[in-house]
C-alpha cells in the first residue's frame, strides 16, 4: 500500500496573519519550510490559494517521494465529519466552507483539519515536552488562553469539536467580565491581555504589553511582580481543577505569556499544591512547553501519520 | 472460545456497609441479586470471604452457564496494573492488598476492579440515562461529590486511577475549608453535607440531613430553598467548567442529593448558561441519572463484557 511507503507528510499551521507549511518526515525532521502571509483580508479564495500554493511548492520540491497526507491546524471549532471550521474569529471567511473537500480535490491528496491548540498539543506529544507520554494537557497563554487535551493518545475533541476551552473555566466567580458572557474566566485573569489590564490597575500605565510588564518585573518592579503573582494564582486554581479532573502525568504551559514562568510559577505551584491532593499525592509534572510556535506545525504534520500508521 | 459463548457476568458493588452482587446477562437483565453486609469492621479476610461467598452463591445458581468474568466496583483509587485499591476511606483494610489476584485465584475466574464512581458512570452508559452515548460525565452528589468520566467509550482513569475527582474542583476560591487542604471545593458547597451545613448557617438548626432540608424546602421554607439555590450556583460553576473542558453531549447528576433537583436545578442552569458559551452553542444535556444505587452494580457487571466483546 502507498501509505506503508509514505516518505513525508505536509503540515500547515494557518494563523490570522501568516501561514507556515512544512514537509516533515516520519521522524519529525523538517525537510522544507514555507512561511507566507495568510491573505485573510482578501477573503476565502485568497486564503485557499495561499494554502494550496504553499503545499504545491513543498510537493514539487519532494519530487517522487510519497506523500502520506496533509494536516492543517487552524483556529476555531472543527467539525471533523464535515471537514469545516466554525467560529474562527481570525478567519471568518472560512467558516462553514468545505475546506477539506475543496483542498483535497484541488491537491488530489487526503487532507485532515484540526483545531490549532489540539495540533499544538499533538506536536508537543510527538516531538516536544510530551515525548513518551500518552496523556497530556497543553495550556496556551497568549492573547487568550487555549487548550489542547490528549487522552490515551487521542485528541479529546468533544461533541462539536469544542473541547479544551480551558480559557473559560471560572477561576474568580465574580471576577473580570468576559466576552463569552461569563465573569472571572481564566483568560481574563491569566492571559497576556489580563497581565496588561492588571498592570494598569497597579498604576504601571495603560497599554503595556505582557512583554513590557515582564521587563518591569525583571527589573525588580514589585508592582509588576505582583501582577504575575495574581496571574499565577489564577493559573493554579484552574490547573488544580484540571489535575483533579484528569490525573494526567503531564500538563504543559505554552504561548508567549508562558515566558514569564519565573514570575508566575511560584504562585501557581503554591495554589496547585493547596488545591489538589492529587497533585500532592502523585508525580504530576507541570512544565513549560518546548516547541513554541512550531508545536502546531509539527502537530499538523503528524496528523496524516496518525491516520495511516495507527 | 469460551468468551464468545459466555452467558452471564457477575457484578459486585462493594460499599462500606453492604455489598451487592448480581448475575447479569448480556442485555443487562439481572438473573439473581444478593445483598449482604460487607463485614468491614471485621477486617480484610472477612470482607474477601463475604465477596467470595456471594459470588459463589450466584455461580452455583447459574449451573453450567458460562461466566464471562467478575467485575467489582469499590471506593478508592484503583491501580489497574496491580489490581489493588488505594486510599479507600471506607475499606482501609483492603488498601494495597492484591484483591484481584486473591479473588481470581480463589474463584478461578477473571476479576476486574474499578472505582465505584467509574462503574456507576459505566452503568448509566450501558442501561441508564446514557444509553446510546459514547461520552458522558456522571457527578454523584452524596456525602461528598464524586465523578466518573467516559470519553470515547473508555473510562478516563488517569495516571494513578485518580481522574474524576470532581468534588475537589475549586468553585469558591476563598470558600469553605476541605479536608483535602483546599478551600471552596465543590463538595463543600454542593454535597448533602454542604446542604446540612448551609442550613445551619441559615438558622434552620444544626444536624439536619439533606433530606430534612429538602422537606423544609418542599414545605415552602424560603431559607431552605435558598440553601439549594446556593448549592445550584456552585454546581453550575463546576458544570460550566466541565462543559467547557469536555464538550460532552451528556452530563448526569446522581446520588441522594440529586433528588433535590427541582430546588437546585434552576440556579445551576442559570450559572451554566452564563458561564459556558459551549453550553449555549450546543445541544448539551444535563440530566438526572436514572439508575440510582443500581448504577454501580450494573457497571461492575458490564466490565467483563467490555473486555471479552470489544
Amino acid at each position: 500500500m502507498a501509505e506503508q511507503a509514505a516518505q513525508y507528510s505536509i503540515g500547515l499551521d494557518l494563523g490570522g496573519t501568516n501561514l507556515r507549511a512544512a514537509a516533515v518526515d516520519r521522524e519529525g525532521r523538517i525537510l522544507q519550510l514555507i512561511s507566507r502571509p495568510t491573505m485573510a483580508a482578501e477573503g476565502r479564495e485568497a486564503i485557499l490559494s495561499a494554502m494550496a500554493a504553499a503545499i504545491q511548492t513543498l510537493r514539487a520540491a519532494q519530487g517522487t517521494q510519497t506523500l502520506a497526507g496533509i494536516g492543517i491546524g487552524l483556529p476555531g471549532f472543527i467539525d471533523a465529519d464535515k471537514g469545516v471550521v466554525r467560529n474562527s474569529n481570525n478567519l471568518a471567511s472560512l467558516e462553514d466552507f468545505p475546506i477539506r473537500e475543496e483542498l483535497s480535490r484541488q491537491l488530489n491528496a487526503s487532507v485532515i483539519l484540526e483545531n490549532d491548540a489540539n495540533a499544538a498539543a499533538l506536536g508537543e506529544l510527538w516531538l516536544g515536552a510530551g515525548r513518551g507520554v500518552d496523556n497530556l494537557l497543553l495550556m496556551t497563554l497568549g492573547t487568550g488562553v487555549g487548550g489542547g487535551i490528549i487522552a490515551g493518545g487521542q485528541i479529546l475533541r468533544g461533541a462539536a469539536g469544542m473541547a479544551g476551552e480551558i480559557g473559560h473555566i471560572t477561576v474568580v466567580p465574580g471576577g473580570n467580565p468576559c466576552g463569552c458572557g461569563n465573569r472571572g474566566c481564566l483568560e481574563k485573569h491569566a492571559s497576556a491581555t489580563a497581565v496588561s489590564a492588571m498592570a494598569q490597575l497597579m498604576g504601571l500605565g495603560p497599554g503595556l504589553s505582557g512583554r513590557e510588564v515582564f521587563d518591569r518585573a525583571a527589573a525588580g518592579d514589585a508592582r509588576a511582580q505582583r501582577v504575575f503573582e495574581a496571574m499565577g494564582e489564577s493559573l493554579g486554581i484552574a490547573m488544580a481543577a484540571l489535575v483533579n479532573i484528569f490525573n494526567f502525568p503531564l500538563y504543559l504551559l505554552g504561548g508567549g505569556a508562558a515566558e514569564a514562568w519565573e514570575f508566575f510559577a511560584p504562585a501557581m505551584f503554591a495554589e496547585l499544591k493547596r488545591r489538589s491532593f492529587t497533585y500532592r499525592a502523585t508525580q504530576t509534572r507541570v512544565e513549560k512547553a518546548e516547541l513554541g510556535a512550531q508545536a502546531g506545525l509539527y502537530g499538523a504534520a503528524q496528523l496524516p501519520w496518525r491516520i495511516t500508521c495507527s
